[in-house]
């Protein structure tokens, strides 16, 4: 297999715009930026990206923010300050929207990475406005970048940072063919890589071995990362590797995995390639297992 | 330099107990674990961990746990389930016992992986006791590997699960020589790589980037993967990766780094090695900083 290549941006990966955070923290910075006349308010329709004609993310004026809503720092490029609402939307699934996908899909990569961005924080801020260590509200701080449990509301003075949860993703090979599964919520046909949340006390090689013995019963080695893509439904940070097995013999979690299986070169090209009699649907463009099953591809050249 | 290499094992991240997750989500195997008079329970003095005659981790007797506390699974082995006590402690800093560190780095690494995981979660359990979405007192689930707000408490149902917090720590390289840096709470003369969170809406390289700018004034490129480690103060995941930098201009957030300079492959040498004319002091062998500059040295030899 190949070696990671930096040149895989996976969808909402491809963030270029400068996060000042030296802003966020500075108080006096950061009301001016809120009053800078050219500052920049993103659109958003609760949760969802909102587009201009041409297909680009829509802007409006930072002034236009409803005095109600705290705002957060995107960022400030050549004197522009960037912002959200915080509008109160919060929901922890994906995208429901279809034709969304597909025009999120076709953004350029730095635009995609501010929505991404945006979502995941607003949706924290909407699930978040209470202590988790005493129960009293918090709110927002450093832009957005932070909520206080502040003292002088008679709180206990934590304060509560943005969650991004880490997920890895996973390939396995054995004797050349490629395993991928589907869960029961999968599209018909569709198979992707199998994946699993971190948990605390574990590597990102650690999580890969566990998950594909927990939901593939398959014992894996050389665990090797790709590519990492941040995926804002709500806050996780896919981890993409690939693995090797020499015992191809799968026991499912059928909670999990409805169905897994060994794929060959040429099923997986077929089925990259929408071939009409391909063996089964290829993860979106969007998704990083399609990058991951690329970077085998390529591997396979 | 080298690619990663799965042999790179920091401390903390070589867990190989079955954690069991089928016990957790199942009520009957759960409590049946909990019964099981072989059952054992991990020693805590608070967040500290407890030490037998020879070094290990020690053990006591399930039915030995406060009825008051909860417990958490940790993993089942040959029929033996191993749980920790939700004693409560809860502190977000670091050990700050120089004797504790020795003996937790001379511990097998799977039970270092054990230590790591109990302190996380008993850490997380004691400052998340309520909904961070109502502000209800939440109830600990699965085991200890979730909390629920739950119903029938007058909660809003929402399920919370514990945090891992990835961290980007990373080196640049320029002309032949490496970047290291001292935060000003480090000991005298010690250097170390520089290191930041992730945040929403970032890759791993995404963030690379911006904290070797953000803190460095250096512009990076050829961001690679080399390791990871979780890191239980409270509850990071360490990602290790190297990067190139073409200007070794240093333009440094004295915020955030005392000093930041240069070092040749000599005077990393010195240090890792410990001569006693180093020209720094090198991170300790617990650090993944420290595995991180090994393998720049391996990849030069
Ligand atoms: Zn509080
Ligand atoms: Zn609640």
């Amino acid at each position: 297999m190949l070696t990671a290549r930096e040149t895989i941006v996976p969808t909402f990966a491809g963030g270029t715009l400068d996060r000042a955070d030296q802003v966020r923290v500075n108080p006096d910075k950061l009301r001016a930026a809120m009053m800078n006349p050219r500052a920049k308010l993103l659109k958003l329709d609760g949760l969802n990206p909102v587009f201009d004609d041409v297909g680009d993310l829509a802007w409006g004026a930072a002034y236009e923010a409803s005095p109600d809503n705290d705002l957060l720092l995107l960022g400030i490029e050549e004197d522009t300050p960037f912002f959200a609402e915080l509008n109160g939307a919060g929901d922890a699934g994906p995208l429901a929207n279809r034709a969304l996908w597909q025009t999120l899909g076709n953004l350029p990569a730095e635009q995609a990475a501010i929505y991404a961005t945006a979502r995941s924080l607003v949706d924290w801020h909407a699930r978040h406005k209470f202590c988790a260590q005493c129960g009293k509200p918090t709110q927002s701080r450093k832009g957005g970048w932070a909520r206080l449990c502040d003292k002088e509301n008679d709180g206990c003075g934590a304060e509560h940072f943005p969650r991004t949860d880490p997920v890895a993703i996973m390939l396995s090979e054995c004797e050349g063919k490629v395993l991928l599964g589907r869960q029961p919520r999968f599209p018909p046909k569709s198979f992707s890589a199998l994946a699993g949340f971190l948990e605390p006390g574990e590597s990102i090689e650690g999580c890969v071995k566990r998950e594909l013995f927990e939901e593939a019963g398959i014992k894996v080695r050389d665990v090797r990362y790709v590519a990492s893509q941040p995926w804002p439904f709500p806050s996780s940070l896919m981890i993409a590797c690939t693995s090797v097995t020499d015992d191809p013999t799968l026991t499912l979690d059928e909670e999990e995995i409805e169905e897994a299986a060994w794929f060959s070169l040429d099923e997986v090209k077929g089925a990259m390639n929408g071939e009409p009699d391909a063996l089964f649907v290829a993860p979106p463009p969007f998704a990083i297992a399609r990058n991951l099953l690329q970077h085998w591809l390529d591997g396979k050249a």
